[in-house]
């Protein structure tokens, strides 16, 4: 596989090197730790980011504009996520997201998504980029609200309360803890949980120990198979 | 510190709680990993983030643009490095990179950053968006260039051998190894050596185990003294 010329093959080779990744790092609590990059682009930001663009090497960082939670002046922001495994028999990355936090807002206006995965004992870093689909309560499409419900009951009781707290991200009203919520177990996903599928169209694996990188890149054929390239890069 | 009110203050009142972290974690060989995420807005990728913007939710993916390395498609881009410690006597943080790496190029274009850190152990997970200042040889400030000679000498062999290899993201022209090269300890850093030194303007601190989070905001007063505000936010 890891051969200096391209070579194409119609399976994702680079899965079978996460799977890997994750058994040999499986004693890591934080294996399925992974981090999502997403654009931040609102529509008030978009503006912001070419304004920001144009003058960040002109105007003093004062003059940029502050708001209170972060991602929401334009720039990329980056967040810690769990990885949910992947969608069965194929390479897509199931994440779970509360529907009222920012990436939701950042994913409706541009659905291109960067993962960064570092797995400490092995040494080995996964950057996976492709594009997002997010599966909400409103999905028209039975299948995914299936997957959504499945990937609900998949969760801890812990993992499902969250969903239940007051919106993320904005400023805290009260004092008092929400962590006395109580919830059935037996009932479906509430509104606020989504399942983010990511698609990926490009993976740069790098492996520190061997000092080997590979470029992974997708490509369809003319009859829509999804085919993988790879190439052979210097670390 | 954790109060719901803002409240301004004029030390950095999260670098104790990355120093606690670093810490309380010191025993995880990788708590001193980052994940660093930038524009990646080369000027055709700039246009071509704009085209993705404006269509990426009308076109197939496969029509965007698809290039060998990543992040050089107008997305943003992350990577793992790592934390070389705060600037003497402040709160800039400072990392390490290849003058030939992508991320260099993208950062004289825009040299705004978000930096992602979680910490494994004690559930916390901080988010630093700041400009980053890059000093290289040709450097004129020669306080700075004595920075970037005091950062070479911490380095180790090991990671200053990565600095004689072939460009970092370029197809791999041979299958030799350059593990062979020797380097003299007691010479200066070399010419693709770069210091970072990313001056942190938002933090966005999150406490899994407490379930509290905190918005740092940075603000200068009318004679120039850096202070910071704080608000506690719903996690």
């Amino acid at each position: 596989m890891a051969s200096s010329a391209a070579a194409a093959t119609a399976t994702a080779p680079w899965k079978q090197l996460i799977l890997n990744a994750l058994e040999s790092n499986s004693h890591l609590k934080h294996s399925s730790f992974l981090q999502l990059v997403l654009y931040s682009l609102s529509f008030p930001s978009f503006f912001s980011l070419m304004l920001s663009f144009s003058l960040c090497n002109f105007m003093p960082s004062r003059l940029l504009p502050l708001q209170a939670t972060m991602g929401s002046n334009g720039r990329p922001s980056n967040r810690t996520v769990v990885f949910r495994g992947f969608q069965e028999s194929s390479d897509k990355i199931q994440i779970h997201t509360d529907r009222r936090s920012r990436k939701v807002e950042d994913l409706w206006l541009c659905p291109l998504a960067e993962i960064c995965w570092y797995f400490a004992d092995s040494w080995e870093q996964f950057r996976i980029n492709g594009r997002v689909e997010m599966i909400d309560e409103a999905n028209q499409d039975s299948l995914k609200l299936e997957l959504r419900e499945k990937a609900w009951h998949s969760c801890s009781t812990r993992s499902r309360l969250q969903y239940l707290g007051p919106s993320p991200g904005l400023p805290c009203l009260s004092e008092e803890s929400t962590a006395e919520a109580s919830l059935d177990p037996s009932i479906g996903p509430v509104a606020s949980f989504c399942l983010l599928i990511l698609d990926p169209e490009q993976v740069d694996y790098l492996n520190l120990k061997t000092n080997q990188r590979l470029a992974f890149m997708s490509k369809k054929s003319a009859d829509e198979v999804k085919g993988w390239a790879l190439e052979k890069i210097n670390p």
